[in-house]
């Protein structure tokens, strides 16, 4: 051995070691992966173990046996053991269970060191499963498991990814490795990726593209991001519709491969505005002699660019489509919108409408620092302190009747808490509806006198119940009397509050699913304790 | 006029009033439709004006210029204005807020005996939106609607209809309609009508289908409806895998029409076993010569008979597929599911998710009677009680100290509601968690860490809050100590009691949603008031 090569030994091992005790796994994967097998095998002999396992897993695959044959064969015996080939495949058959199995199995080959067993599940995952995965991961697992995956498979997980962990992840990247990422995205995921991207690195991408791509994105993000424009993708296939079907055969082959979920092309006139739109089903089952005109479906709408997400998804839902043309107000064909976009709305508005009944941010990250997540979790409780000291304060104007009789005070949360069960009942009902477009003015009337006779008959059945309970308990028809008729009083309001409050909010243009739980059992407690209080009080006292 | 002629212009006018006062506008039309424009002339002039008017709108629109012929020119001048044509279509356009006027328009349009109006705003409309008016309006609207809608309407609003408003209206139709409305549907949509309906009905139903179509549906009313068997279509398109493209582009144009969501055909064995699926989008892009086998996809995985739809979903989602053929365990090809399916999965698994959190029933009839809407929701009022009783109980063992210091009244409300809102915000993520199977056994742990430490945080944060606001409101440094010290403890306990309920339901097997914030209430309610009460009594008396 020459001192020159024991020097880029030493180099090589410096800048690994360097980068090993950063955790740069993926600097070196870079620094390891051209050096010479004999080079490679000395410098793994001169590791530490832990760290002569960690560098052994950034070999690849094909170069492992190579490496071992210049080791010493029980070091090779141990390290071929760790590389651990075979069982993954095994585990990735089981399609309902492996998402249970991944997360257990992910994380114990993190903590043993094992990122090829990681690499190689992530791997053969579909991008939403491992953006699934990795939200699932505590935050140094997730930046452990990115390292290992290469640029093309980040982009893809990337646009899966919630946006809070979307905007972290990719700032674990260099410039370099973004713009490599984002080059094989679809156009609509691109501008959604910028969008999630603090400003900065969202610029150096936008200026990392071409000059088509770039005045392409930039219209796009010109659109709201809840809205048909933002939704849309410009892949579509338009043609003419004075052409014959076989000409249009003969255009599509010499395309080879269509867009993902291409079930139809849009059919356009000379100046590119919507005529209607030529399904493939048709197109097979038409002579090729048939022009574009007599086979296609000129009844099919196209979506405004100007529509909100919701109305897109409601549009997709009703009408059964698969995709659909995208115009702008002049009826020129933009893009097109496909249903897996619509689907993951469906799904983002039942998470969000979950997940802001709680005070929740949908987009945010289970696993964010828990000085973040108590920092917003907090403006939720204080809102609630609010509304909980103005029930006090409602109690409190009873302290002397309170002092009196005691009793009132154990009884008087089951006032409040049927009153907020029956109320949430109703406003969950009318929430759905709202929802759904089956609560309007028109009928807000009938739903009304439907939901205050539940609110009056449940109030009888319960006002009775309580009141011999409350009797039986503490031996006074007085106060079981009084319960009885608070109870009452406080279902029908609260069947009230939980038709109004939501119609209000709407109105007001606030999510009735954010604020509505708050407001109804603010008013739901303040009834309630004012009645049985206030009752007993003018009866008792 | 001969005394038969009169007779029967009587006959006819006594069945038509007669089903006129039972309000069968389908028998009027019936007996309407057939009659000579000069006999009904003379009919209409017999009747009272509103029965004039009801009768006038069952006749048919290319009927009406031979009757208005024969009738006295007043009364034709009246009748021709009531026919109300034009403003329909008119309506019809502004596509994204049509259900709100429609709602109001339609009932209107009800109260003024309209049905021609109507019916002809149902019969532009796509049978999901017409499903979603429908529910939209009271019990006797709706019936008055669905009697204006011709049979093989009525069967596609039928799919699409909630299930307890789907055997309602059903039970509304004679055998004879409900055969006819059948007739047209998909069969999964027939074998979830059959599901649905009475098993009377349900039996009737299938007995009029023929022995080929019986004997599928038997087939599949075999598997689970919430099953991929339950949710599959046998419409499906299947080749060989050795023929060529041009064979198969022959055979489908002989099909003229293929099937709705058709956007890939299956490739089969000789033994019908399931190879791979060939896609429209490849088929028009290859070569006529080319083989099936080699343009199809053979990576693309069918989906198990077994699976159950919330799996199908998942896959839908996941992989963004359009359809998917299902097979048995033997790698048979049985049917092919659609995402115009899987888009209901998700909308109802979303709905029940939030319908259950309120203890209702995601089937249920909005305007279901009075009674019977009641007694469901009381089921759930019942159980909130025991809860509400569990918590006045722990009150109760601290009578002695309220009587003391009735100030422990005014505030204790405050410490159960933190506790019970800082739970619901753990365990709605957990929830979400669970869901998209993000939460299980393998990062339990770590989560449990992250949410104790926010539940530590927030608690130190409000506890000094409500200490101070305590303080001040009742010059107290004692009672300022102990509400702060029972708000830190209870939102710990909260933040544990939110991720363990949600757990261990999961374990037993019971829906988180559904009975998750009824134990967590239940916690927070007893922790707090025991702590709160506890503590004071401890340390003040």
């Amino acid at each position: 051995m020459t001192d020159d090569t024991r020097n880029s030994i030493h180099t090589g091992q410096d800048a690994i070691v360097e980068a090993l005790g950063k955790g740069k796994l993926k600097r070196v994967r870079k620094l390891v992966r051209p050096m010479h097998p004999g080079k490679l095998a000395s410098l793994l002999e001169a590791l530490e173990p832990d760290q002569r396992q960690t560098v052994w897993q950034q070999v690849a695959d094909e170069d492992e046996a190579a490496v071992l044959r210049h080791l010493d064969p029980q070091m090779a015996a141990t390290l071929h053991r760790d590389s651990d080939h075979g069982d993954v495949d095994a585990d990735l058959h089981d399609q309902e269970e492996n998402v249970f199995t991944h997360i257990g199995s992910v994380r114990d080959a993190l903590q043993a060191g094992k990122y090829k067993r990681v690499g190689k599940v992530f791997r053969h995952m579909h991008p939403a499963k491992a953006a699934g995965l990795l939200e699932a991961l505590p935050p140094d697992e997730r930046s452990a498991v990115w390292e290992t995956l290469d640029s093309e498979r980040s982009g893809k997980v990337l646009v899966h990814l919630h946006e809070e962990v979307r905007a972290k992840l990719a700032l674990e990247m260099d410039d370099e490795e973004l713009v490599a990422a984002a080059r094989k995205l679809d156009l609509d995921d691109l501008v959604d990726l910028i969008q999630a991207l603090p400003s900065g690195s969202g610029r150096q991408l936008l200026l990392s593209m071409d000059e088509q791509k770039r005045k392409q994105i930039a219209e796009m993000l010109s659109y709201h991001e809840d809205s048909a424009g933002g939704l849309m993708n410009v892949d579509h296939i338009s043609v003419r519709a004075d052409v014959r079907i076989g000409s249009v055969l003969r255009y599509l082959r010499l395309l080879e491969d269509l867009p993902d979920h291409t079930d139809k092309v849009m059919v356009v006139d000379r100046k590119n505005r919507y005529l209607g739109v030529l399904r493939l089903s048709r197109m097979v089952t038409s002579l090729p002699e048939a022009k574009v005109s007599e086979v296609m479906d000129d009844e099919f709408k196209p979506i405004s660019v100007e529509s909100s997400s919701h109305e897109v998804a409601r549009l997709f839902e009703d009408l059964d489509m698969l995709s659909a043309g995208v115009v702008d107000g002049d009826g020129l064909l933009l893009g097109r919108i496909t249903v897996d976009d619509v689907m993951d709305i469906i799904r983002e508005d039942s998470e969000r409408a979950m997940m802001n009944m709680a005070g929740l941010d949908e987009e945010a990250d289970m696993f964010a620092p828990i000085l973040t997540s108590t920092r917003r979790r907090s403006v939720w409780l204080g809102i609630n302190l609010i509304t909980a000291f103005l029930a006090a304060w409602v109690i409190g104007q009873f302290q002397g009747t309170l002092e009196q009789i005691v009793a009132l005070a154990v009884l008087m949360p089951i006032v409040a808490s049927m009153g907020g069960i029956a109320g949430s009942q109703t406003l969950t009902l009318v929430i759905r509806g709202l929802a759904l477009g089956q609560v309007v003015g028109g009928n807000a009337r009938v739903l009304l006198i439907k939901e205050l006779g539940i609110g009056l008959l449940n109030g009888v059945l319960w006002a009775l119940v309580v009141a011999a309970l409350a009797i039986l308990w503490f031996g006074s028809w007085q106060i079981g009397g009084i319960i009885g008729a608070a109870i009452l009083l406080n279902l029908v309001c609260a069947a009230l509050a939980g038709l109004v409050i939501p119609l209000v909010l709407r109105r007001f243009g606030i999510d009735p699913a954010l604020a509505g739980g708050v407001i109804l059992t603010t008013v739901t407690d303040v009834v309630g304790f004012f009645a049985f209080l206030g009752l007993a009080t003018l009866l008792l006292i």
